[in-house]
């Protein structure tokens, strides 16, 4: 197969990643026989420098004429005190929007071989093995009104029941494909928003017989995280709820800088990149951690291009090379070999190629 | 002196706290020679099913002609499914907003001698010492618009100026008396109301220039809670970012049935409960920890009564049969002796007449 693929590096470590993981898909497509196409464009900082905007109109254009969208990170304490239409998380929050990505997928899973560095006792960290499902066009981030002057701020949390009822059930549909356990996370004793929400679960849940549901309060599932993570399968939840507890969910392995994540749209369109930031002060010193890129990548294979096989070879690849003793430099001081970002992204392409 | 004190018991394991903590409280009125009066009323399920209102007129007059009110828990499975003016949780949110119980007080401290219990690795959660400050009557628990019907929700989130201001406030003056730090929590590369509120953490932290002073975004603040959390002393932030972090944060140190809280009004009057739930499974089998609910009495001795040397004997007390090797039965198999509430509660007494 040939597809395009557009290649939004970013700032920071987002280049020295997008790269590794770029490098690995060629490897794929070598032993696979298919062609890629990368075409590269601006976005966040880097886009505000070069031409005054966070995602530019040629990005726009790049990304429509792509088959998948590959970003590494945005951001840096340069555009901190930028006004916010000129901040380089506002080109995140357009891209999504323009391109109606409104499922966010972000799956955390405990890699046994590095149980040692999580901040959770390994026998509470092991075994985690979960899909967060986050909505990601709607709600407080987008409704509106939403203003502030000095003595006075609104944010408005909107939501339609087509945005709900689509998350849910591609919620309802990864978990026919795991575990069968979709836990739905709200706020439904207090928020008007959380009992559409969970009113529409309860109608989704009735076409899915076979799949059991829970609904959990958000403080609730904050505990919970942390005190019995092993016992989520999928969790679904609104925008700003997703934003926080899948970022409490992603440190509780230890292994943030090995997460992936895929923001969908209905079709199967992509964007593609790790959850993990644009970390300046490592940045250009070929140490971070590339794998998060490359897992995203093994995303964009399995659901926008229906690569299933290629997807498992590259989720193998990385697997035998973290079991064979391998890490980057931020997990120092437990034993195993340190590689750069250069060096790691090798040593998967020799898995592959093997 | 005497003081008159509004008892509201609540529901499930919150009247067997109460009860605890009342106990405690007249040895402390023995030993220093105070005089409390206990008005009791009713709050949550069991005011539903009494008087059909889960704040009733009664309570409130209760309470306004009290000095303070000690709170057990409210709610249970029983209500769950009630319309949302007839839930527990409306009597909460209402006896908030009626006494102006704007800002919610949560310590969160790890027991050295009990570390073996929480989720996280010792090294991590060993010397946690934090006061998470949220504000509790704004925001979108209470903003207008607030609907849903069947294809459409609202809920807003509004915030004005003085609401911000006091609770900021409050947290710079709590980190005085501490180790001189606060750690604002917002989401101000996204929310407008987190804008304006960085704003005014940026005008009041000027007033207060011996105390350090960042601004973190929630979503960081998630992260760090678990893999840095004695890192945090005073943690303030806004009613629904507060709601979800001191609940994960309640957690970390495996103490989450000894730990208080208080919510208080301007004018030092105010609310003091464990924030532990009603726990209706465990309800009525006297095994219940009555430490939480304690150690909030002794919140109250401080900051209602002023009597610090008071809270100060009751905190002790709580210590020392702590680290005499008692717990109740939430921590089994840790080589402790296990006591049922009332036990525990005859031993802090013992401790308070020794
Ligand atoms: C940068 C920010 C707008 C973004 C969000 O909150 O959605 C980020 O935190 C994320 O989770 O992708
Ligand atoms: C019961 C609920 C309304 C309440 C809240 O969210 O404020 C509770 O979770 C709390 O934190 O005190």
């Amino acid at each position: 197969m040939k597809k395009r693929v557009a290649v939004l590096r970013g700032d920071g470590i987002g280049k020295e990643v997008t790269d590794a993981a770029i490098s690995v898909l060629e490897a794929i497509g070598r032993r696979f026989h298919h062609e890629f196409e990368w075409v590269y464009g601006l976005l966040g900082g880097e886009a505000i420098d070069t031409v005054g905007q966070p995602l530019p109109d040629e990005t726009i254009r790049i990304c429509e004429e792509s088959d998948a969208i590959i970003l590494g990170a945005v951001g840096g304490p340069k555009w901190d005190n930028h006004p916010s239409h000129l901040r380089p998380e506002k080109g995140l929050l357009q891209i999504r929007k323009h391109f109606e990505l409104s499922v966010n997928l972000r799956p955390v899973q405990a890699f046994k071989s590095l149980l040692s560095v999580s901040p959770l006792k390994e026998e509470v960290a092991e075994g985690v093995d979960m899909m967060i499902v986050r909505e990601l066009t709607g709600g407080l981030y987008f409704g509106e009104p939403s203003f502030h002057d000095n003595d006075k701020a609104v944010d408005t949390l909107v939501y339609g029941r087509d945005e709900i009822e689509r998350v849910v059930i591609h919620a309802f549909e990864l978990a026919k494909q795991r575990r069968n356990k979709v836990t739905s996370v709200d706020k439904a004793n207090v928020l008007e928003s959380s009992k559409l929400w969970r009113k529409i679960v309860e109608e989704v849940a009735a076409r899915y017989p076979e799949v059991e549901y829970e609904h959990m309060l958000v403080d609730a599932a904050a505990m919970k995280l942390i005190t019995y993570p092993s016992a989520f399968d999928v969790l679904v939840t609104e925008n700003m709820f997703g934003d926080i507890l899948s970022d409490e969910a992603s440190v509780i392995t230890g292994s943030l800088g090995m997460l992936p994540s895929a923001s969908l749209r209905a079709d199967g369109f992509g964007l593609y990149e790790p959850i993990h930031g644009s970390a300046p002060d490592i940045a250009g010193k070929n140490i971070a951690n590339p794998i998060g890129a490359i897992l995203s990548t093994a995303m964009m294979l399995r659901s926008s291009f229906g690569m299933l096989e290629e997807a498992n070879a590259l989720e193998t690849a990385v697997k035998n090379v973290l079991e064979a003793g391998f890490c980057t430099s931020e997990f120092k001081n437990i034993g195993r070999q340190i590689l750069s970002t250069t060096e790691m992204t090798e040593k998967i392409i020799g898995e592959i190629e093997r």
